[in-house]
């Protein structure tokens, strides 16, 4: 029996319960254990770069101590520790925003993401040029919504209207959720704009199911 | 129950059982089934161009003929055909080349690849740069075999000389095995390594996986 | 005397009068023939990406056996075949997107495509990243008109807007005909717009007649 | 009277009292002074990654409370908080990896970076690739020392060969030094090679220089 | 004591003027006097590809003869001679384009910059694409004014509004204005856009300021 | 009967001569005639970036005055003045590097660049980077050896060894000649290396052949 640990890197155990319920069908009893774990010591929600950095060695402190773990995936689309924690341990460790970028990029030639905010916009354009996808970005667009405003069914039809200008002005032919928090509108969105939309914790999660699967 | 059909374009069912046994830790019994599948009319082995181009339209048939597969993967390094099924069908379809970069390069910065000879190389390149992956790839050196030699036993010292090199010389931090029938050989090389090795198959299934445990 | 071979991969005899009209300026008695070829077992028109794939191994089929010809064009947009050829013969083969991109660049700093249909703009986009052109693109915008129906005169108001757009919004300094089939109006639009304007098959006609004068 | 604050983010005082003399021909008595601080909560040296995240906060703590520094330097070659610094505070901070290079680049067309480690190389080039250089870089190549021996006057002799080979092989023709305590070779090293030698802690003072002495 | 020659490649002596007073601040009594010197035989302002290139002997001369200096700036900001005078000379030569580029790429992420015309912009592009920073461009937009124009009081509502928008729609968070003649708009547009705003002639005078403090 | 001009912009007439030589296949009696033209004010040869600048004027002064010409070439691999000239003319110009690249990457995948010296590859790098063709280049190795010596039989064994080391070592599958001057080795090294080897003033002037043939 293997496990996956995802770790919330906010404090906010709602936020954690979402993260469970969306990754419930990645599942695999007698096989492998997805454990959803809070950190009690993140910020509420992680909005600014200091949030970010805040939770960066209370993240390298888990995924150094958890010896129960067999994969981590941090389920923050910042993408904060990852490469810290992957040069700490030689057990995999998944970024969400890394892996959904690379998901949504095997189901379509040009990704557009619906961010958040133009703050998490800039965030992440020097990430994508770090990570070589930069010719392969539609574009990013934002809802100018909080985390938890992108998390109520209110929040849909703003979403599914930024996801469409992705496809018709933007050209993106894959849509990429630009934060953990919206998985409850992938299904809907998916079925609207027939093309694939992409929840990077999934994304993540798969990658981690793979490796752990794998494991000798 | 689920089911992922994994097309080996060539018609060397020897071939298609090694998929098998490198596929076997991923099989799901009661959620997803792993079918591996010999194209009867491919070449006995894909290796010049021509060869490539002889599978897609038959690759193509398959797809859009097979109603009772979920995800497909096409386990030929060249991807043949990935973009056109794309096209053709609206579930997913798997390309190892694809996949194999995009898990290597989530678990190292630079991906070195291990390929069998400069002609496949110079086939690669362009597809790597149409990728947007060009500035992630260490390099890509040849073991200057055929399919049949790299899969066996006594392939493995050179394959462990290539390796090495890449990771010495060009600064690699991650291995990806560039052709489909290495898989026996990635155990003792990580080992040996000390750095992550992916086999391609597994990564392209391992995506398969994902999305077939998150469709309704 | 040389030849050069010109292949429509339709099965439109139309379209290849077509071309031969286009390239009449080009024919150099008692020094190179430009015989232009209908692919009788192609589609009617290519449109779509399975279109393209049918035509590859019927091209390279003649490309390897017509040996009276000293070098080769592709006249279809999409390049079909491109590579495969090469790889094949040792004469010269050239496609037509890929001469005129480069001739257009050769008259300007930003080419501007006129494509037919978004499709085709999603298809080409990959291709000019492999061929390391994505820097140099202005953009590529779409007529929303079929192959015929792109050829006729009636057509022309559209193609002057979309690049008239091109020149004004996207900064193109030169335009390059997305398609075979407009060569008709390529006079009329330098005229208007006062910028170089790009015929693609004319642009692979002339490389191979470059070619072939100089064979030995 | 101005006032640049220079923080090096280790604790070795002897590292900040190496920065003050090396910094001294930059000071402008009357205009503007330049204070040297260490960083008490620092590690006593920055070698590993975990060791730069662990100064981030601290650093973010010393630019927003600092209310007498018009600007800011983070001496330290991976340049830590620097994003983070930005978003804090409306004055101009610099880090030494970022201002290195581009006034390396000002004094030649490919910059060659002479760097401690190799896994100091693995961590500089996701950033260069983030800051857009990547097509500059001539290369960098690792000393194998620690910061301490690079200090030392016994490792002329191994950078010069470095530095040579980066010139020979690699086609550098201007060269940084990749570390923040290697002023003291620069002179020699520019008068053996003939060639511009960048000190990075100079280069970020001298912009801060610019910076403050604009100021209203 | 040290002497910067700031090179006003035009022959209008009412520019030179106005860089004299821009500069001032960055004047050091007793350690650099900054010399700002009118090209004689220049055009009277420089706004044509050929106006470029009739000073790039003129100014070669002037780096080659002027021995009481130390450091050059050429102030036109499309850097003419600037690889030449840098091939022609080990002292340092700076190109006010590059080097303000390179400042406000330290005051920001994505950079949008100030332009005069559309025909002005098709010249930059390139230049930036060889110094590499395409991907840090957020963009150019021209303000369809003369030089002349540019540096009267009048041009200010103008030039808030092109860098609004170069903020707000092309997501520029740093802006650089590109031409030597805007200096006195930019404290006004600073205040008003609440980013920073970087005038190129002051942007290479920095550097050339730190190089001669640093010569030995 | 239409007339390209190709302007030898050294002083040197051997140089025009073997021009004329080198371009005698390529006349179209009754067509088009190829006129070479030696640049009497020129240097006896280009070696220096000053020997460039210095031919840009005069270069400039024949295109916009040679009113008989309806095409030129600007037979100088550094491609002088030929931004300019497009500016000054709406008559198609042509450079040989330029054409030359484009060309050989018409034949080959990655070109490799027998080039002169190791200062004209630096020169020619960011030129490279500005045509947006760097990602094509396998690489540029010099000869080490002056104009004169290059074009003579006694630089053959030199050249084929620098060749051959573009293809073995850095995977060039198509070989362009970075001089002018080298023509009379194309067959020979061709026939050698059995893969196509460009030479630049023909590809130019292949490229104004079909422009002047296609004039109205």
């Amino acid at each position: 029996m293997k496990k996956i640990l995802v770790i919330n890197p906010n404090s906010n155990e709602a936020v954690t319960e979402g993260l469970r319920e969306c990754l419930a069908p990645l599942q695999l009893p007698d096989r492998v254990e997805i454990e959803c774990l809070t950190l009690a010591e993140g910020p509420f929600g992680i909005e600014s770069k200091l949030d970010t950095e805040s939770v960066v060695l209370p993240l390298h402190r888990i995924v150094t101590s958890r010896e129960d773990a067999d994969a981590f995936v941090i389920a923050c689309y910042s993408d904060p520790a990852l490469a810290l924690c992957r040069e700490a341990t030689t057990k995999p460790v998944f970024g969400i925003q890394e892996s959904g970028l690379f998901s949504a990029l095997q189901r379509g030639a040009r990704v557009g993401v619906v961010a958040l905010s133009p703050l998490s916009i800039a965030r992440h354009l020097p990430y994508i040029r770090a990570l070589g996808l930069e010719s392969r970005l539609a574009a990013e667009r934002p809802l100018n919504l909080s985390v938890e405003q992108s998390e109520q069914a209110a929040a849909y039809p703003r979403i599914e209207t930024i996801a469409s200008t992705l496809v018709e002005q933007d050209m993106a032919d894959t849509i990429l959720m630009g934060c953990a928090g919206m998985a409850r509108h992938c299904e809907q969105l998916e079925n609207t704009l027939g093309i694939p939309v992409t929840e990077p914790t999934r994304a993540a999660v798969t990658q981690a199911l793979g490796a752990v699967l794998l494991q000798h």
